[in-house]
């Protein structure tokens, strides 16, 4: 399928380089994951953060879920500014692991630590690490 | 798949009912439309309006692509204070259809109308409409 078929990528948008995109994925507290289930996507809002070049979030439910159905995800951060009309998008799909116990202790403690508590109640024990096969990001501007 | 999986819809946030929710829908400029291609989720931000109980958007692509590759489609719109770490989140599932010619006219101009011209500049002739399957929506609220 030809990247130009949706409103974000027909060529009269910016294109946002890598490292920007990553930059940019850090700046908000909220992003949303998009896994498939059944026929349809599920989009969920988490509270992230960027660790290197991967996406760390929290979550209530661990690895068997996330292993079996959700091994490839997408995972969206956007920020528009309306008075302007303009803003950007950056995607990232790639796949889903579970920070387990047999992890790198260094590891887990330094991205324990990055991944925010998440503003939902309840807990949340559970820390996933979207490894990126892609990254991509698109910016409205207006001209003048 | 038990709906409780995943770190939206663990028991702890509030449901929003279905009224609200359209209400809610209708309060942000921007919205997520997220639909399978490949083996992932692909999430693009549109300037959407509710129109009675269906959301609209225009895009530059038209009939072919939404009815072949976008026929179940999911919409989801959100809103977070983080000063307050609260927020809420929105998920419509549904198949998109054109809007085409052979549409009653008068439904054409009153969606023609509704549906916002998108911030993303160049031609979106097309009128996409998000007819529902369901609808939910949940609240993050700090407790106090």
């Amino acid at each position: 399928m030809p990247d130009n078929d949706d409103a974000w990528s027909d060529g009269a948008l910016e294109e946002i380089d890598e490292s920007e995109c990553w930059r940019l994925l850090g700046t908000q507290p909220v992003g949303r994951v998009a896994v498939i289930v059944g026929h349809y996507a599920h989009v969920v809002p988490v509270n992230h953060a960027v660790d290197g070049r991967s996406v760390v979030f929290r979550t209530a439910v661990g690895a068997k879920l996330w292993a079996t159905h959700h091994s490839n995800v997408t995972f969206e951060v956007d920020d528009f500014d309306p008075a302007r009309r303009d803003g950007w998008s950056v995607m990232v799909r790639g796949s889903a692991r579970e920070l387990s116990g047999e992890s790198n202790p260094d590891t887990v403690r330094r991205i324990g630590s990055a991944a925010p508590q998440p503003w939902a109640p309840g807990r949340r024990d559970h820390i996933i690490r979207i490894v990126p096969d892609s990254i991509s990001g698109r910016r409205i501007r207006q001209p003048g």
